[in-house]
């Protein structure tokens, strides 16, 4: 028996078995890994736009079908591409099995659409891996104990991945995409923008949330919980990618590591509300049982010859403006003397970076960079690693050009041992 | 609770679901089916073409796919048309719920895409038919003892069909499909065709195989063996259909019950070989080892000078001439004096019907209505319920039309007890 370089789970997307020849050309890149010595498991979504197919098919069919009926169809999507993956290794002398989400011990809570992965058995792909055999694993989909088929939701076939990854004891987690990793910001925007080698977990789901679509949050946090290494990287080009491992392990921590930009937001913002406790939790509960998700939250009292007075701004998603606008109008109603403005237009922009806990002065010099670029700030959020300003959404663009300038984000910067 | 009317297999073929409108339809029928007190469980095949695409697919991506993953592929054509189907029947209010095969306890040898069925487990559905949920239960798939996906082969939706009819003991099985039923011949060929309200296994069996492809031999077979009254009709017709049972429950026995013609057939005859008893057993065995399936077979002894000489004739389908007539030109070569002889046009021209066996002269009349019509008969083979003749291709319709003419099977003959 050879020795294994490294146990590696492989996850690659729609787009990169989109067609039958891309579907040979993952079967030679697996084959090559398996060559170089390392044991693998691979994960594969559905085939290029398969799933919004189903989804369209079954619209056509139902106004409301059942959950379970959705998963069984779109279970469907990568059933077809994991046969078509194992088929074209086993014709490169490539050992390869094709396992369903029950063949592969999937198992989930049974909340059809977007079920919670309870736990793997990985018996029996252990026995395939022992075997020399590469199990190619249905990503997104699972079973209950019940036996009846689930899904996991959107950028389900990621956690399929990294949960495949944790439960086999991988070395590492590789999710290959039609990106070369994860950037400084959206090059588009800002052409000097670069691929960085690392990030940490939170920075990851700080710039996945705000609008860098590489990885699903939920994957992120999976990965972190067990200190799985995540590479992103391009399926088919030769670039090492971008590795997310916990903070700890980076060997650089920057104050700023990427720039992000959602240029969908709408601000509302209530103002004269009564200073009361109960008022921001019981708004936002209203928001919350209309089904909106408010992003940027901010709140401000005035102190009036009245009483005290609550400001309240939010921002959300330009599709839940609607519903969101609806909801504050009856809140405003009835509070005397509260009125509702609406900004249909603005931007949020955010410096992500897990080294901003250590420098003072990162905010500032954000609010300075936008402030010489003539950005008016209209709202301010920050956390730990992250802070983000609400600007008018035409100069969204701008600002993200003035923060990555700023901090000198196009830069590479050498390796160095941390302080602790 | 409502008493139960009967409880009923309804089989849906591709074209019955081959777009959502036709899904709304099918959906349609059976809730209407519930509404008038039958229990129903619902079998349906894949979409349209979906199966060949998937085997199209396939094909672009390995030569030679491991049957494994041919299974796994395949079987998610059913799993569309199952939820689709399912999700259409609870928007209308019928409770149902879709299976897959392992869901639906249909457990299968391991023989990956001709998968024999072991049994079925009906628990799980006799658990939803007692609620008044209608199962709709993927068609054409199978698992194993181990867990593995497999599929039954082409014509395995029928046979799926007609298994969970005689497992859930139900008093009959219908095939909803594009025809209204089984004719007397093609009606593009004798325009007086007549559709048949019945036939017996046996001569559905001929029927099947000799070119009326409505219903695949297999499910015949096995309803047959459990005496599963068969039901072939329109999916959206209002037609009564055929109804397909045993003989001895068919209300006329006709001598003659249909005519069917095979045009696709090639003819070889080897000449001189010796009389030896070990020649047609060897020779066969050589067809069949070469994958040939041999259909109609004639063999004379010619008493010679030099010893008795065997003539050997048979046909094969069209597709199989060339690796037949490889097989038989060794032969040849290796038998001095022996000579091959291939007729690459010819047609089998079958009349078929369980009364046969106590009508003589039933094969007489078809040679003496060939011969009226200046038909050349180049071979013949007979069976208790089926004389074939093996005439020129280009008078394959003709040998119809006068056998149909004979045998008057446009007239419609009143029911009447026979004679046991």
């Amino acid at each position: 028996m050879r020795p294994v370089m490294a146990r590696i789970v492989l996850k690659y997307g729609g787009t990169s078995v989109g067609t039958a020849a891309r579907v040979r050309a993952v079967a030679d890149l697996v084959a090559a890994r398996c060559a170089a010595g390392d044991e693998v498991a691979v994960v594969v979504s559905a085939m290029g736009h398969a799933t919004d197919h189903l989804v369209d098919l079954m619209a056509q069919v139902s106004e409301r079908p059942p959950g379970r009926e959705v998963d069984m169809l779109l279970a469907s999507g990568e059933q077809v591409s994991i046969a078509l993956v194992a088929a074209a290794l086993e014709g490169l002398g490539v050992p390869a099995r094709s396992m369903l989400g029950f063949q592969a011990g999937m198992v989930t809570a049974a909340d059809h659409t977007r079920a919670a992965i309870a736990r793997v058995e990985t018996g029996r792909l252990e026995a395939l891996l022992a075997e020399g055999i590469v199990p190619v694993v249905a990503g997104f989909q699972g079973i209950t104990e019940d036996g009846e088929v689930t899904t996991l939701g959107r950028g389900g076939s990621d956690t399929t991945a990294v949960a495949l990854a944790v439960a086999l004891k991988a070395d590492r987690c590789e999710i290959c995409t039609d990106v070369d990793g994860v950037y400084t910001t959206d090059p588009r925007v800002v052409p000097e923008a670069r691929l960085l080698p690392e990030v940490a977990y939170d920075e990851m789901l700080e710039l996945a949330s705000l609008g860098a679509k590489v990885l699903h949050p939920r994957s992120v946090e999976l990965a972190a919980r067990s200190n799985m290494p995540l590479v992103v990287r391009s399926s088919f080009g030769s670039h090492p990618g971008t590795i997310v491992r916990g903070v700890d392990q980076l060997e650089i921590r920057h104050p700023v590591t990427g720039v992000t930009v959602d240029l969908d937001q709408v601000r509302l913002v209530l103002r004269g509300l009564p200073d009361r406790p109960d008022i921001p939790p019981s708004l936002f509960m209203a928001l919350a049982q209309a089904g909106r998700n408010v992003d940027v939250i901010t709140m401000l009292v005035r102190t009036g010859p009245g009483g005290d007075q609550l400001d309240l701004g939010f921002t959300v998603a330009s599709g839940d403006r609607k519903a969101a606008a609806e909801v504050a109008t009856r809140w405003v109603a009835s509070h005397q003397g509260a009125t509702l403005e609406i900004d249909d237009s603005v931007a949020k922009v955010s410096i992500v970076g897990a080294g901003m806990v250590h420098h003072p002065g990162v905010a500032a010099g954000l609010f300075e960079a936008l402030e010489q670029a003539a950005i008016p700030i209209r709202m301010i959020a920050t956390s730990e690693i992250k802070v983000s300003c609400v600007v008018p959404r035409h100069l969204g663009l701008a600002a993200v050009q003035a923060a990555h300038r700023r901090f000198a984000l196009h830069e590479v910067r050498q390796p160095r041992v941390l302080a602790r």
